[in-house]
C-alpha cells in the first residue's frame, strides 16, 4: 500500500529548516510494511496546499501531514483542507478545553488566536496532543486517509505512535523483508558491476546501494507472496551478495567499521595504542564514538609536530632529518614509540599529507604511511589517496583501522 | 522568480536518509532572491520522476534535482529525463574520458557501467564534477530550466556553487540580502527569545534559524524595493542581532568554531597542546580537519587508560587513585603535565564520563572537567552535560575550545 508524507511551512521550502520529520516518519512507514513513494514539502501558501493534497489523494493511499497547525496568521493546514474537502469549519470544544487549561497550567492565558487551534474541518477525527497545544486531525481526501499533525517533532512523535499506527497497521502487507550489508574498499560502481545479475537471477529482489563516504550500503529488499517467502528469497539473494562479494563486507545492518575493528580487538584479547600525524585524532574519534572503547584502548598520541613525536613516541631525530616525518621510516617508529609508551599488544601508526599545502614532487599531497606494530613485528604501507584534505584523513584513517583489524585476525 | 527542488532516491523516501541536500538547496536559491515553492522527493522509480519534472516543470522556471546519477541499476535519472523530453541519450567522449581518468588516478580500471555516467539526454548541457566521477547536466523542461547533480553533498554543493549558481544569478529579483551569524552556547529556543520583536521593529526583515549540533546559525533576510535598500536593512537589523547576542556569536558566515579557535591561537602567536580523555581524539579532529593547524599544534595526548595518562603526562598515581581519573586535580595535572612534554604555550585536557556506563552517584554520566594551563597559571573548570554519549563528547570539546579561546583572549 502506497503512502505520501506532507510537509508544510516556508521554513522548510526557505531551507532554514531541516526536514527531519519527513524521514522520520517516511522510515516508520516503511518499517511498518508501507511503501513511501513522495514526501512533498510546499510553503505556508493555501491554494499549494489544497493542489498538494489533492495530488497526493490520486497516488497514495495513506498521507501523513505535518504543519501550519499553529496560532498565526501563517498557520494555513485547517482552512485549506476544508477547502479542498468543500466544507466549513467547525469549533471542537473538548480541544478547546484542552488549550485553555495548557495554558492554565503554564500559568498563562489563552489568546484569541489559539482558539483557532481547536477549528476543524467539519467531520474531521480529532487526534489528541498530549505534548503541545494544536490537536491534531484525521479525514478522507478522495478515498486516501489524511492525517495532520502539528511540526513540532516532540509532539509530532508522539501522535504518530499513539494516534496513527493503531489506525494503519492492519493495512500495511505483510509480504517484504530486508537484509543491510556494510562494505568499505571498493568504490560504488564496482559494488554494483560485482553484484550484476542478482536482481534478474533472484525475481521479487531489489538492490539498493547508499554512499556514505567511505562506505557503501548494500540493501536486499525481497516481496514475496508472503512474509515467510520473503525471508526466503532474501537470503538466498543475500547468500549470493555475501559470495560476490566476501571480506568487503565488513558487518551488517548497523555495524560501524570502528565498531567492528573494537570487536576484533576484543575478541584477541588485544590493547591498542594509536600514534597519528596527518589524521589528526580522527582515528581515536572514530574509536572512541562507539561505547566500550575504554575495553582496549590505551592511548592515542596525535603527535603533530615532530618534536611532539620525539617527545612523546621516542622517534629520533635522525629519522626525522634522514626520512622526513611522513616515510615509512617514521611511521614504523611511531607505531614502536606507541606501544612502547602504553605498553599495548598492538599499535598503529598513521604519517602522511593531507594537503592542501605542504606537498613536494616526490612526496605529493596524499601521501600517507601506515604501520602496524604487534607482538609477531611490525608492518608498514605505503599509500597515497585522492581527493581533499578531508577524504584523505578519513581514508587514511580507515585504513589504518583495515590493518588493524587484519592484524587481529592473522596473528 | 519561483523554484522547485527534486530529490530522488529510494533511500530517501524509504526515511533511510535525512534529506539535508534540499534543505541546502533551498537555503542557497532563497539567499539568492528566488522563492522556493515546493520540495518534492520521489524514489527510484522512472515514471514517477517523469511525473514529478514535468508536474514541477508547469510551476517553477527553475528546477534543481539531486540523486540518481550513479552507476547502478537504480539509477534512473538521466533515462527518465530523456524519456520526459522526448530524446534518446547519447554519450559524451569528453565526460568518458574525465571518467576514465578520475580511475586511472585511483590506479583502477574504468568500469562498463561508469560509461552510464557519459551519457546525457540529446542536448543536454553537461555540468562538469571536479570531485567526482559523475557529471551532472541541464536541459530546458517545458521551459523550466532544470539542473541535474548528483546526491553525494560534497559533489553536489560545489557544483550548484560552480555551475548553476553563475547560470541563474542573474534570474533572481535583485531585492534581497542576508547575513549569517554562526552562534554557540545557547539553546534555539533562547536565542529566537533574545531576538524577539526585531522582525516586527525592522519591517522587510526575516529571522531564520538553522540547528547544527551544537551550533545555532542565525540569517537575517531583508528585502526592499532595491538592493541597496535590502543592503542596508539588513545591516540595520544585523547590528541590533550582534548587540543582542553578544558573546554568543562567534563569526560569521562561513567560520567554524576550531577555525575562530585556530585564529585566536595564530593572533595570540601560541602553540597548543592537548591531553584529551572521554572525548577520545575530538577536539585533535576537529581542529586537524581545517587545514593549517600545524602552525599551532604540537600534540594532542588521546590518554584513554590511565596508564597512559602516567606514561605520557606524567599525572602521578597518587592523583588518579586518591581522586579518581575523572577529576578537577586530574585534569589539571593532565593540562600541567601536556604542556610540560610538549613544550606548547597553552594546554586543554577534558576528563569526564561520555557514558552510557561508567557513572556513580557521585559521578554520573555527563560530568566532564577542563583544564586550561597556560604562562599565566592552570584553570580547571567543572560541568555536567546532558544527552547521549555523541552530545556529551561534542559539547565537552566546544566548551574546551572555548576556554582556550577565552585564554588566548584575555591573558
Amino acid at each position: 500500500m502506497t503512502c505520501a508524507v506532507l510537509s508544510i511551512g516556508t521554513e522548510l521550502t526557505r531551507g532554514e529548516l531541516v526536514n527531519t520529520n519527513a524521514s522520520w516518519i517516511s522510515s516508520g512507514l516503511t518499517e511498518l510494511g508501507f511503501e513511501v513513494i513522495e514526501q512533498c514539502v510546499v510553503d505556508d501558501d493555501k491554494a499549494r496546499i489544497v493542489a498538494a493534497l489533492e495530488r497526493l489523494a490520486r497516488g497514495a493511499k495513506i498521507i501523513v501531514c505535518t504543519g501550519g497547525l499553529g496560532p498565526t496568521t501563517d498557520d494555513l493546514t485547517t482552512v485549506a483542507v476544508a477547502s479542498a474537502l468543500g466544507v466549513g469549519l467547525e469549533r471542537d470544544e473538548a480541544s478547546l478545553d484542552h488549550i485553555r487549561r495548557r495554558f492554565e497550567k503554564l500559568g498563562r492565558t489563552m489568546s484569541e488566536s489559539n482558539g483557532k487551534q481547536a477549528d476543524f474541518p467539519v467531520g474531521a477525527t480529532v487526534l489528541p496532543n498530549p505534548l503541545g497545544t494544536a490537536p491534531g486531525f484525521k479525514v478522507e481526501v478522495r478515498g486516501a486517509h489524511a492525517f495532520f499533525m502539528p511540526g513540532v517533532p516532540r509532539e509530532m512523535k508522539r501522535m504518530f505512535d499513539d494516534e496513527i499506527v493503531p489506525r494503519i497497521r492492519d493495512l500495511a502487507p505483510n509480504d517484504s523483508h530486508q537484509v543491510r550489508f556494510r562494505t568499505f574498499g571498493l568504490p560504488e560502481s564496482v559494488v554494483g558491476e560485482k553484484l550484476d545479475g542478482i536482481e534478474a537471477a533472484f525475481a521479487g529482489v531489489t538492490l539498493g546501494y547508499r554512499a556514505h563516504f567511505p562506505e557503501i550500503e548494500v540493501k536486499v529488499l525481497a516481496r514475496g507472496p508472503d512474509r515467510a517467502s520473503a525471508v526466503d528469497l532474501a537470503e538466498r539473494a543475500s547468500a549470493e551478495v555475501r559470495n560476490r562479494l566476501g571480506d568487503v563486507i565488513y558487518g551488517n545492518g548497523d555495524d560501524t567499521f570502528a565498531g567492528v575493528v573494537g570487536r576484533a580487538l576484543r575478541t584477541r584479547g588485544w590493547t591498542l595504542a594509536i600514534a597519528e600525524s596527518c589524521t589528526g585524532g580522527l582515528v581515536g574519534h572514530l574509536l572512541t564514538k562507539e561505547p566500550g572503547a575504554s575495553d582496549y584502548l590505551l592511548l592515542d598520541a596525535v603527535t603533530y609536530a615532530n618534536s611532539a613525536k620525539q617527545a612523546v613516541l621516542g622517534v629520533d631525530e635522525d629519522a626525522l632529518r634522514g626520512h622526513g616525518a611522513v616515510s615509512a621510516e617514521v611511521a614504523t617508529r611511531m607505531a614502536d614509540g606507541a606501544r612502547r609508551v602504553s605498553g599495548a599488544d598492538v599499535a598503529l601508526a598513521i604519517t602522511g599529507i593531507a594537503g592542501p599545502t605542504g606537498g613536494t614532487e616526490t612526496k605529493p599531497v596524499g601521501l600517507v604511511y601506515i604501520a602496524v606494530a604487534c607482538p609477531k613485528g611490525t608492518v608498514v604501507k605505503q599509500q597515497v589517496f585522492p581527493g581533499e584534505r578531508h577524504w584523505i584523513q578519513t581514508l587514511a584513517a580507515y585504513a589504518g583501522l583495515s590493518m588493524v583489524r587484519a592484524a587481529c585476525k592473522n596473528t
